[in-house]
Parts: structure tokens; C-alpha cells; sequence
């Protein structure tokens, strides 16, 4: 069965009698799994996260959505986290049996229901229509406060949003949704403190330096440890596994003598993206996902 | 949440009516979840495998139980399968947060249950009373017909069951229950075709000649491929794990210049088997199996 997961950031963190009216909105319909629900005072701003059945995630954001362009008043809103929409940001991660192209499909679907209500909506990452509107911190550059005169900029890349009024919305600003492959965060801890090996370790791998198309990596010191971190995001883990940018820290580091400490798998992760660490290691072609159960 | 499995092994396999009758008997309390239901004519036995919250699934196999006893009659049974009962092997498996001390508990219900209802039962594996009780294949030597004998011989380890009546049952004949870790199928090939370097392998890894106390292992010609295959089964992948096996399995095949073609994890896998093999070759140490999603 296909599953698709949603990681819906609208602008309301302390108002909970508000946050609670639109998750019922989401839960109103098909059923979806309701994984988080991250509510911040100080960003002013609350992420729900939940998956499902693709087109039940889809119209249960329909629903969200439309519940907080109705309750969110976005000339009120005050919080630290940038921001430029009522419904901020929308991403579709497509977690199993669904295609990126699908999940832009139904993205799409999405948008152009959000613009039918008033919003200007702009496709980003994998959805985007624009090289230049790929990236959200471009698009939301200025927050809400700039959004007005980027909009009747014709030089601007928010200037003619992809669906919705090409005009600026003073009551729900603008959304950006799109496509992204889900993410893992994945650190090395190298055993040295020479930040400066670290640099070039992160160069080997990173795609902005020549590395690997979908790494992307910074050195840090971890103080107290006393270790160098190659902190990444691994951002399509079929196309570039974890198991290969590992080993390849690993044979990069070896030139300077170098150990790996310890590895970190942080936050949620997807369960398919084991499978070519299973694959690679325990060299178990066969193996299909779907024999696993827990 | 607890997750308990069991996998109930019928002694019918033919009269499609009757299996339905007792898979309803299973589904008609609080739910579980009916991973596979495999009958075969053959055998004439149908294997019902299931898992959920843990008493749900021990209510469930008292009910499935209770039907099957009701419904089969052993005198008349046939089929290629060894069996000595309706209800013929009964193994609860611990897949999460439940302990094999906890497991016990609740398959010494379901024989104390089944007893009850006038079927002599016999606690195997993990749950044996006696330490020659253990095996399956020793309790249920000479099968169904056997059994009368065996029951009234004060030297057979049929004699004097855990629970339920001391003398035959000719309707029912006996039930063998108990507690096993999840099994773990792993097959290692190795690249060459000489059986007599396999069966060195098999020495140095399985419990019977010196090796890891959870492995039985046999060595195999794979004639097709023209290679030697290891085949094992991981009995507790918590104590012997799947990377140790396989890494000492690579480990004594270099002696002899021999290298892995490929491995082969077969048949249900359970996710939890994953975490040591992360942590492994991932040095990923701080990993909480939690933090996956599908």
C-alpha cells in the first residue's frame, strides 16, 4: 500500500484552541496517521506531521489547510521562526509505493486548491516550475512583511505565484508546497580535533564541492567531545545511500590517519532506506523490505 | 506498545469450511493482526500466524483453540505432516517490549486453558518443564498414532503431561506449547563448491560443535550455482546477532582463499533484528529503533 507523509507548518503556536479546531479539520476525513504535532510559542508556529494513504493525506490537507486560512490572521502574527503564510510550508514526502512524479501530481492538486481560495502559492524543491524557486529560504526571503512589494516586483522570483492571485493576500500571505524525498540526518564523529581535515572531508563529499549529488555537509567541532562532526542531510537516500557516503568519509579520513568515533542516525527515519545498508554489508541481494515486520 | 506473535498450527488443511470456522473463532474478540494463513492439502495442516497487543492474542488462540479441538477429530485425520494433535504446536513468540519470562506466563495460561478442556499439553522450547521437553521433534516422535504408547510408558517423555489429562484424548490426541525467540533464516554463500571446507564453516559457527550458542547450521551444495551454502537459523538475534555470525562466517572462509558470493535473510524478518546490524557496521551506537518509520 502506498504511503504518503505530510509536514504541514502553519503560523500559530499558542492560540491551542486554534491549533486543535484545524487538526480536527485534518481528522475529519479517511484516517491518516497523525505521527507529531510540534506546537512552538515562541516561533509561534506548529508543525503537524502525519501520513497515509496518498489521497487521504491529500484531502485531509485540504481540510487542514483551508481551516487555517480561515481561523489565521497573518497581520497579527508575530513569532521568530521566518515565515510568509498562514499555511507556511507544505511538504509532500512520498514514504512508500508512490513516485516523486506522483507526489508532484498530487502537490499540484493541492496548490491549485489553495490558490482557488485566495492564497498565492509557490511550488518548490522537487515541484518547483523555476530553477531559482527550488530553494524555500529564497522564496520566503523578507517574510511576510516584504511579501507585498516582491509580489509587484517584476524582477523578483515571487513576482507571478504558480497558482492563487498574483496579488498579495494581507489576511493569509502566501504557501509554499512542493515535493522533497524525505530526508536523513546522518553525522560522523571523527576521532581528531583538526577542524581543518574535517573541511576537506566534507568537501570530498558534498555535492556543492564535487561529492555526491544529494549530500549536503558541514564541519563542526563537537567541543566537549573533543571530535571533529561531519554533520549531513542525506536528501534522496536511493540515490546516494548512507552506507556510501559512509564509507567514503571513512577511506577519505583514512589518508590522514583518521578514525571514525562513532556515527549518528538522527531524528525520524525511513525504514526503507536500511535496505542498502542490509544490501551493501550483509551483501543479502534478495532481500525484500516487505519481509520485515515488528 | 507489547507485540506478541503466535503461530498456531492446525491439523486440517483441506476442509476449507472448518479453517474458516476457526479463523472466525480467532477474529472475534479484541483485534489481531492475521500476518499469514497457509493450508496445505499435503500436509493437510493450516498454519495460522498472527500478532498484536499480548493478551489479545492470547484470548484469540484460546478461541482458535477451543474451535479447532471442537471441530477435528484426530481419528480420522491424514496427512504428510508430522502431528500428534488438533491443535498440534502452539509457539508464542516475544516480537516487542515483552520478555521471554513474560511469554511464558501467558503460554502456561493457554496450556493450563487447553488442559482444561481435557487436551494433555506439553510446554516446549523456552517453556519446557524438563530439559528433554525441550525439542519438538522428541515430543512428537511416532506422531498421533504413537501416542497412546508413549502416555501409559512411565520411561517416555510423553509420560505424564504439563497439563490436561494423563491418558490419550483419541479425538484431540496433544498439544505441544511454548515460548521461542523470533527466528532469524540466514543463508551464507560461499563462492566455491567444495562441501567438505563448507562443513569446517558450519563447525566453527554453530552451538552443537563449539560455536554461537543461538546458531544451527548445516552445510549444503547449491548445485545450480555451482557454490556451498551455509544455511542457519539465528535462534535469538539479540544474543547472537546477525553480523557476528556473518562476519566470523567471512572470517574463517579467507583461511581458505574462499569468498561470500551472497547472503540470503528468508522469510519473515523481524525489524528489531536490524538494530545490532546498524550499530555495527553503521557505528551508529546512539540508534533507537523507535526512531524508524515505514
Amino acid at each position: 500500500m502506498a504511503v504518503l507523509m505530510a509536514e504541514v507548518n502553519i503560523s500559530e503556536g499558542k492560540n491551542m484552541a486554534l491549533v486543535e479546531e484545524v487538526k480536527n479539520a485534518l481528522l475529519a476525513g479517511d484516517p491518516v496517521d497523525l505521527i507529531d504535532l510540534n506546537s512552538n510559542e515562541d516561533h509561534n508556529r506548529t508543525v503537524f506531521t502525519y501520513k497515509g494513504e496518498p489521497r487521504a493525506v491529500l484531502e485531509g490537507t485540504k481540510r487542514l489547510a483551508a481551516k487555517a486560512v480561515e481561523l489565521i490572521d497573518m497581520t497579527k502574527h508575530h513569532g521568530s521562526h521566518p515565515r510568509m503564510g498562514a499555511v507556511d510550508v507544505v511538504p509532500f514526502i512520498p514514504v512508500k509505493d508512490i513516485t516523486i512524479e506522483e507526489t508532484i501530481v498530487l502537490a499540484k492538486e493541492f496548490g491549485s486548491f489553495l490558490g482557488g481560495l485566495g492564497v498565492p502559492v509557490y511550488y518548490y524543491e522537487d515541484a518547483a516550475t523555476r530553477e531559482d524557486r527550488k530553494a524555500l529560504p529564497k522564496l520566503r526571503k523578507g517574510e511576510y512583511e516584504g511579501l507585498k512589494d516582491r509580489m509587484a516586483d517584476p524582477e523578483d522570483i515571487d513576482y507571478g505565484p504558480d497558482e492563487g492571485p498574483s496579488t498579495f493576500n494581507a489576511k493569509s500571505g502566501a504557501t509554499v508546497t512542493g515535493v522533497r524525498f524525505p530526508l536523513v540526518a546522518f553525522n560522523v564523529n571523527l576521532k581528531m580535533n583538526d577542524i581543518e581535515i574535517g573541511k576537506k572531508i566534507v568537501k570530498a563529499v558534498r555535492a556543492a564541492t564535487g561529492g555526491y549529488q544529494h549530500v549536503r555537509a558541514i564541519a563542526l567541532p563537537l567541543e566537549e567531545r573533543g571530535l571533529i562532526q561531519v554533520s549531513m542531510n542525506l536528501t534522496n537516500y536511493e540515490k546516494t545511500p548512507i552506507h556510501r557516503v559512509f564509507e567514503t568519509i571513512k577511506s577519505e579520513a583514512s589518508q590522514y590517519g583518521v578514525l571514525i568515533e562513532d556515527t549518528e542516525l538522527v531524528g525520524p527515519l525511513p525504514v526503507y532506506a536500511l535496505e542498502s545498508v542490509l544490501k551493501f554489508y550483509l551483501q543479502a541481494h534478495s532481500f525484500n523490505m516487505e519481509q520485515l515486520y515488528s
